[in-house]
Order: C-alpha cells, then structure tokens, then sequence
C-alpha cells in the first residue's frame, strides 16, 4: 500500500496548487484505474520497486555520535563494493612538459592507472611554491561534463600539447587557474572519454559508458579510479601538503569527488559545484510525458551505477563526508541542506560546511518549503522545484575564495 | 601484448581484402600510435579490458562429456546469479475472458509476478485438446522488440481485450497462432514495456530499462521471471504435458527463451529464430565511425545486464542447451554453429540440432567461412558478415513445422 500513499500525497500536493509550474494530468503521473492497484505497466512495476525500497543506508538524523561513525563506515564500505576499483601496482606517473605562465608554472604529467592505459594531467604550481615552501593547499579539480583538463587550466580546450598561451579569458570555469592564482596547487584531470582521453576527439561518454557496465564496471568507477590514482601521487609530492587536499568537482566531477570522499578519508575538504541533488526522487517524480508520451530519461547512462539507488543517494553521500568541511555553490532543496546540517551537527561542527543558492534562489522566499518534490514534473518543472538554474551553472570562486581562506587553506 | 595481436590480425584480415565491403582506415579501428601501446582513449582502454578478458565459461569444444555436465551446471548457475529473480510465493494466475475462433479457443489470463504487477498472457488451444486429450506439445511463444503478444496470436496488434476477430492476414510473426494451427498448445507472452505492458501505449524500454539497472536489476532479468512464472503455471494445466514444452523466441524473445533454457531444465526444446549472435564480438568489431565520428552504440540498454559478458556469451548458451532439441532459423556464422553441434556431440546427439541459414545465405558459397569478424566495420557490414539479412527477419514456421514433426511434437 506504500506506493498508493506516495501516489496519493503526489496527487494531493498538485492539487493543492503548491507548485504553480506543475499542471497535473492523469497521464503526467505514474498511475493505476485497477480496484487491486496492481499495474500492467512495467513503468509501473518498476516506479512502485524504486518507491518501496528506499536506500538501505539512508542518513537518520536521529543518529547518535556513536551511530553516525558506524553509518559512515558502513557507507565507505558500500562506495568500494560499487566503485569496484582494481588492485594495481600501478608504475609511477611520468613528467612530460613544463611551462612557465603569468604566476604559475604548469606540468603536464601522465599515470598509467590500467594495463594499456595512459591519463595525461595538469598541475598547476603557484610561483614560490616548491618542496621549501609548500603551498597552503591542493585542489584535485574535476570538470563537468564536455569539459577538459585544459578548460579548467585556463588554455585552449582542445591544445593536449600545451603548446598555446595561457587564454586571456579563460571564463568562469577555468577552476584549477583560479586556485593556482590563489597559491592553491591546483591538478587538473580529464573524465573517461573526454578531452585528451576522447576517442578521436568524439567524447564518447555513452559507448564506452556502455561496455564498461557490461563488464560490470561503471563510467564512474572507473572515473573515481583514475582520480584516486592521482590523488595518491598528489600526496607524495613534497611541495603539497598531503592532510590538505581538496576534491573540488564541477557538475559531473561532483560524482567522482563524493565517489573519493567516501573512499579516501585523507581528502581534507569538498567543493561541490552543482546543485545537490537527490537522483532517486529524481526519477521517481519526473513522469511527466512529452507530446509523444514520452516520460523524462533520467540522464545518460555515464550516470549510471548498478544498484548505487539500492545503498544511498547523493544527500547520504555527502552528509557522510561530515565533519570534513564542505562548501554548496548551487543551492539545491532546504530539506537535503537542512539533513547536511544535521549529519555536521552530529558529528561535531557545523561552522565547516557553507550552503549557497543560485542567485536567482537566494532569497529564501523565492525557494518552496517542501518535504517531497511532487510526481508528474518535466525537467524543467523539476529544476525549478529544487532551486536549479541552469542558466547560471558555473564555477563559483566567489564562494569559495573566503570559505577556504575562513578555513586558512589560502590566503 | 593481446590487444596489440588482436588489432595486427584486424588489420591483416582487412588488408587481405576478405571482406569486400569493409573499407578500412586508420580511424575505422581502435588503435594506438604510442610505442608504450597504451591508449590515451578511454575508448581504447575498455577496448583493451574487453579484448583481453573473454568470458569465463567460454565453451571449449574439447570437453569431454562429464566436464561439459560440470560446464553445463556452472552455465546455469551463472545465469541464476545474473538474472537475479526474486523468490516469491506469487498468487495463482486468474481466467480473464475466453473466445473461440476457427479451430482453436484464446484465453486471456493475468499473472501477478510481483507485488504491485499484472501480467497477463494469453493461451491458444486447438480444438479438440483438454485433459482428457492433452497436447502433443505446448509452446511459450516470446515476441521481438515492438511486438505484443496479440500479434503473435494473430490478432490486432494493440486490441488487448480480445474484442477484435482474429486477423484474417495475421503475417508471418503469429507464431502462436501458427503453432496452435499446427495443434500444439501456445502461450503468449508480453515482454516488458511492450504492448499491455507499455506505458500508456509508449513502449517505453529505455527507461523501465535504465530504472531496472538502477536498482541492480535489468530488463532480460524482468523479462526472464515473468516468463518464468508463467512457463511454471503451463507445467501445470492437465492439457499440457510439462515435459514437452517448447520455447520459442522471436528476436529480442531469444533472450528470455536462452535465459530460461539455462534456468529450467525441464524446458524440452527450443526454438531460436534470430541470427545467432556473438555479442561481445560484434561490440569489439562494430567500430567503423559515422561521418561524425561516432561509432555505433552495440544496442539499446534492454539488452545490458551488467558482467553478462564476463561469464558467457550467447553462443556458450545454447551450446549448453546440449542435449535438449533446437533449432536456428536465421543463421549466423558456420564458426558458432560448428561450436554448437560440437556441444550436441559431446553431449552425445548431434540429430536433433539445425541450423539454417537466411535464404540470401542458404547456399554455403555465399557465406564467408571465417574465424573471427575483422574489426572497423559498421553495422550493415557486420549483419553481412555474420550472414543476417535483416529484410527478411521474420517467424519461420517453415522450417519450424518439419522439425517439430520429426521430434514428434506435432503431427
């Protein structure tokens, strides 16, 4: 009877008008006419088992102290069963190129994290910083989707030789610069299939995506992989400071960076550059059918993880990384930063983490109070709902300048 | 070294010009210009692990026949694991509605697989069968992507309350229909958000697919226990006789038939009507880009059950079928078909395999005798490689009929 519930608080919240955008329809929703509530539809089928079987690893915040830490080892645990990373002995990454910029030196480095495999990566190296005088801090930086290392280094997309200037305007997302300027060591990689690792410049997220799941990997096991393999030399190098690495992802980059937090607890502190968002309600509310009666797609099967929604969601991942500081530049829904809170309330300091809206949510009064996103939205219906906007999507150092200076991780 | 030996023979097959069609170039295969042969393309990469890790219960043609049983047992266990169906104590199917046409009755049932789901089937039974006068043979007939089962049945495609008169054209895909002419007992079946099964009339794959994987399971696990609660309730009816029920899957449908014939081994015969397909052979051949650049994707995400490929490919499959009766109406390549009857020999009868080809293939000078598809081609080349003739892809009771008749499962 569960799902009836769900089904009917769904009604009953669009018929109370509280989301204005979402115009509520027989068809929009995930329905039953039959007296016995069983559906024919597999669509059915499958919305009423995704709704029955919340993540078994869900954040309580009615957790002790005690509890909290048993939880978080538990969902570690789970991250390394699902991230699958391989046991290598893995040959040392290799420099290839040095150039000198305006306050920074940039390297090209390459690791070998597979047999048979090359990932090429940027380090960006603040003028003054060397083994002596190590830097404040690092940042592991992990671009969006469709971007490249280069983007985030403030070159030219596309230049792998590095043989370009530096861009004169590097735009908003050029992430690892805009540390570098600010004395952060900054390591900028690619994704899998992107950029220098794309396959004749096609960024072929779905086909690879694809025959990693049917080896029983996954887009983001192997993401999180390469980016552990890079992580760990970051540690060894003497100009950095190991106990002061921060993971510091961009829209899809998030992934691999909460991938990272659970299973690195060395990771000093997150920057999360997209809006926190809780993917199985995602699926479970956006049902609202197109002109041809298609309902919604998720998302692209890079995003896709074999049973992940069976163990947590992104809100449980993240409240699992307390009480390591963290730092929300795109807002999201009060009722998973509200949990946030709670999880570094528990475990012992709040003052670490920082929740910021979009601009255009950053009132609170244009934000909706809900506990539940309503069934029936389309995409945008659901953007709206959670206080996502699209249009301004990208990185925020604004924010995150004075959150790591607060932290003394820059100056 | 593998991935390097398997790219020089890909190379070797093509420069011999064996495949007329297939034009190589450089960019047509996955390939490295590095001395270290390390790809810098994710895509070479998952090239690379596929490549290099072939399934591990790969038929081996020089078993002997106590090894093949063990082999055979570790096959059906594999797909136990795989197809991951739960262990419920589902409630009775129910009649529905019954209708007579010319020489046989339609019964419309429903099953309850799963809590919250109905299925419902439907049941051809000629005249004269009850009983008191069982069948010769039933079939459960399993229907091709976009197809429902009141095609098989012959009648209107999307009438799914029977209201409609059997077609009097019903085409050559009313295997059911066909079967129950033939006085053999047929079942109907729906695959999974198809047909009544669709959602609202959208035969929405993709996302029940992707919903499914989510949660750890897939589309063929779903479709494979649905199947397989119905196959379980033909075993009992009194006008069917449990040990001489035939499988019969048509394209997409010879997925569940394999799984189940792994699954059920009092499952008497099988009737294959697709090409037989190497899978994983066709994602490492399949990589000839588009004027875009992008190589075509293997197939839709129906047919992914994440690690499938790391346990067996569909050719190990029904070599493990041996020593059960099967018939192939569509072809494939000699190579996987000698695999096949090398199986039925080993297992001891070599009389009750065949194998025939597309009409465009039927004359053996017309097929290609090759060991393994050269990598860098596209889809249309691989269908002519592997003699699949797609125009012609339809239900072949033809050659089905006489093979039944020898079997002695039909007059």
């Amino acid at each position: 009877m569960k799902s009836l519930n769900i089904l009917l608080i769904c009604v009953a919240v669009l018929a109370n008008g509280q989301q204005g955008n979402a115009q509520s329809s027989d068809r929009d929703i995930i329905s039953t006419s039959r007296a016995d509530q069983r559906y024919a539809s597999t669509r059915g089928v499958v919305q009423k088992m995704l709704a029955d079987n919340p993540p078994v690893l869900k954040f309580r915040p009615e957790m002790t102290k005690a509890e909290f830490s048993v939880w978080r080892d538990s969902m570690a645990a789970a991250m390394k069963q699902l991230m699958r990373h391989p046991q290598l002995d893995v040959p040392a990454p290799a420099l290839m190129k040095t150039r000198q910029a305006d306050g920074y030196r940039i390297e090209k480095w390459e690791s070998y994290p597979l047999p048979g495999s090359v990932v090429p990566f940027l380090v960006l190296i603040p003028d003054g910083i060397d083994s002596e005088h190590p830097a404040k801090a690092a940042a592991l930086c992990i671009p969006g989707f469709g971007m490249t290392k280069e983007t985030l280094a403030g070159q030219t997309a596309n230049d792998y030789s590095l043989e370009g200037d530096p861009l004169e305007a590097p735009g908003m997302n050029a992430m690892a610069r805009q540390y570098a300027e600010r004395g952060i060591v900054a390591v900028a990689v690619d994704n899998p299939s992107a950029g220098e690792l794309s396959d004749n410049g096609v960024f072929d997220y779905l086909n690879t995506s694809r025959i990693l799941l049917e080896m029983g990997w996954s887009y983001l096991g192997l993401a999180s992989y390469q980016d552990k393999v890079i992580l760990d030399w970051m540690k060894q190098q003497p100009y950095i400071p190991a106990d002061r690495i921060i993971a510091s992802g961009f829209s899809l980059g998030t992934e691999p960076m909460m991938a990272l937090g659970l299973l690195d607890p060395t990771i000093h502190a997150f920057v999360y550059n997209d809006f926190l968002c809780a993917t199985r309600e995602r699926i479970l509310v956006m049902t609202k059918p197109d002109s041809k009666g298609n309902r919604p797609f998720p998302n692209s099967i890079e995003h896709l993880i074999p049973q992940f929604l069976t163990r947590f969601d992104f809100p449980d991942i993240v409240c699992a990384l307390a009480p390591r500081p963290i730092i929300f530049t795109e807002g999201g829904l009060d009722r998973d930063f509200d949990l946030v809170r709670k999880a570094y309330e528990i475990s012992g300091d709040t003052s670490v983490v920082e929740c910021h809206h979009y601009p255009k949510f950053a009132d609170s009064s244009a934000r909706a109070k809900i506990d539940e996103v309503p069934c029936g939205v389309d995409r945008q219906e659901y953007f709206n709902i959670v206080n996502c906007d699209p249009p301004s999507h990208h990185f925020k150092m604004p924010l995150v300048h004075p959150w790591l200076r607060k932290l003394g991780l820059a100056d």
